[in-house]
């Protein structure tokens, strides 16, 4: 019998203290709700909640966390407080598990408590659990997906009436809930990035902070380079990637041209998808919904579940003695959108395309990573980048 | 270290020696190959093979046997022998998992060895994998899909050619190595219906018997049925289904209508893909290669690379007080083509759509499962039947 402490209570708490409510086969009781905001109005008696962490803490008939919360420092706090009081956590902070990753690590070692955060990556595909179980062995060569809702949503959006222009696509988004009223982290690929981490120490045993994922968002997308794409019979998505060249690393989250043949086109609005490149199989492709309230509490229940049988991840890749180092140093096909000046800056090994239309140009061609991060496009707020 | 003994060399058994041979991080090898045919010429030194079971059984430094031959009767012998030998089992034989699924838990609690067979469903989907681990709670309603190739293969040419004609396909993929000589196994879906078997175990711990699960196979389809699907958006999938009505099991392998715009329907020629519906969340898509050596291969090599760290299925629903019965006494809409007297031996409880076209006839309408398997049409040789 789990008894748990759940801090936040927004829809994904409220989705599944209901389904907690509903279900009997989960043998789960949600005790305690720790929430913020004195003075909101909630759907349930006033002494399910408290607003001092440590009546939930302390308690010591609490032996699982749920941890809903958006701050990611405030989360961490309590993530590590709670494992070292003794207690399981389940947490859906992506931003926290990517960039606390080793900190969360020597915790879970140091206190023999499991963490779980199927949430916090790829919606309601179990993707971390399948890199844990499945792929453990080196029959993996990459990952990459698309992993963030949000940005799926405008894009299909944007594919869908080549004359739309981001900004109102943007706006419409955030009316229908699919956008927040700052969008940042998503549009400009942050979440991305969190989920690349997350991918990458699972997938390869390889811990690199957000910060180095190669990343870059939406914002600038226009019709023109929607357009571009399509006469070259491609969408396109903003992919999350890990893979391996040569035992080197590869790790972002970057606009895609994604040909219209390839299943991952045919992915819209907030579902999100992740293909696993096998070394000696063929790909799979898992899909399921990526945004929202239900899928995320799924997951969130799932790893419940997953207590009652004393699961946890093991890690077992981190252990491996030849974990691939991350490295820009290789050369990839891309699509660059910006004014004379500015495409000239970058050196490419061989530019197959150089389109003029009225004011606007674009490249195609090959350049190495290094080269295009350090590229002033990739640092422009005008510049459209695509992998090609 | 996994020292293997392999029964059966055959295209599998062949990748699955290349990858291990290949391979560092497995730290596996096959210590000895059991082969049938004394004459064949074969790609490895004589004294790789033995024709003597017991070489195996009886070789103590060997602790995991992989068995890999045709014939379901006597991998069932060498199986159950190799656990009671105190040696782990992987398999790929559906026909052995299914026919005898019972049998094969007894041994399993009796000789406390485990026994695995991702390899046997949904070709390299981690299906069973998910279905123990992930979805191990009461979120799951149904799972559903496409899980033969061979039929997959020709039902995919049959809608890209309006005009082709089943037999004529048929040949094309006996020659591709698509289908067999003799097909009936997939054809008549017979080998969706084990896997359905394995599926409903898995996912409902319900354990029912191959015979039990409502097949029909497409070997009846005419071009004048892929165009009555047409016009209602639809193409013809085989389609594998396992799911709750009130707490009553659905498992059938059936022709279906499958819309446009679903997903399912994008998966062509020899591709799997299995869908999950959760209880209370959306859905799951799980996509892979599945037919052939390298999915299968890759499959075993996962379930070998688990046995590594003492995985085992733990059958935890098989354990449930309420486990779901199987029954045919629930409602469904079918398609069915015949002539007069066929089409009107059937109990409709409501028909929608009585279409004439010079020779042709079908209906689609409301009928029980129970009323549909007893009919005329559904036991003739002339008839198809499909889910609409």
């Amino acid at each position: 019998m789990l008894t748990i402490g759940l801090f936040g209570f927004g829809c994904v708490g409220q989705g599944l203290w209901d389904v907690i409510h509903r279900t009997h086969g989960l043998r789960s009781q949600i005790a305690r709700i720790c929430v913020k905001d004195k003075h909101k109005s909630r759907p349930l008696p006033r002494n399910a909640f408290t607003f001092d962490r440590d009546d939930i803490l302390n308690d010591d008939t609490i032996n699982v966390v749920v941890e809903l919360i958006d701050d990611a420092e405030a989360a961490f706090e309590i993530v590590s407080a709670a494992m070292r009081k003794g207690k399981a956590v389940v947490t859906a902070n992506k931003k926290m598990v990517a960039t606390r990753f080793r900190e969360l690590l020597e915790i879970q070692q140091e206190t023999q408590q499991p963490l779980l955060y199927e949430a916090s990556t790829g919606g309601s595909i179990p993707i971390i659990r399948n890199l844990e179980e499945y792929y453990d062995n080196d029959l993996l060569s990459g990952v990459e997906g698309i992993v963030n809702g949000t940005t799926n949503y405008i894009l299909s959006k944007l594919s869908a009436n080549i004359e739309a222009r981001y900004h109102d696509v943007l706006r419409e988004a955030q009316q229908l809930g699919f956008a927040e009223s700052d969008p940042s982290l998503d549009v400009d690929a942050w979440d991305a990035a969190y989920k690349t981490v997350v991918i990458s120490a699972h997938a390869f045993g390889a811990v690199i902070h957000p910060d180095s994922v190669i990343r870059r968002g939406i914002a600038t997308i226009t019709p023109f380079d929607v357009a571009a794409a399509r006469s070259h019979g491609c969408d396109i998505k903003l992919l999350s990637r890990s893979s391996l060249h040569n035992n080197q690393l590869i790790a972002w989250a970057l606009p895609t041209f994604v040909p219209l043949t390839d299943m991952l086109s045919r992915v819209v609005n907030e579902t999100n998808a992740i293909r696993l490149h096998g070394a000696f199989s063929d790909d799979q492709l898992l899909i399921g919904k990526g945004a929202g309230a239900h899928p995320t509490a799924s997951a969130v229940l799932s790893d419940i579940a997953a207590l009652k049988y004393s699961y946890r991840y093991e890690y077992k890749k981190l252990l491996l003695n030849d974990i691939p180092q991350f490295s820009t140093d290789i050369s990839t096909r891309v699509y660059i959108r910006g004014n004379d000046n500015q495409l000239n800056s970058i050196e490419f090994s061989d530019v197959e395309i150089d389109h003029k239309a009225n004011n606007n140009r674009y490249l195609i061609g090959e350049t190495s990573i290094r080269a295009l991060v350090e590229s002033e496009p990739f640092n422009s707020s005008e510049c459209f980048i695509a992998i090609a």
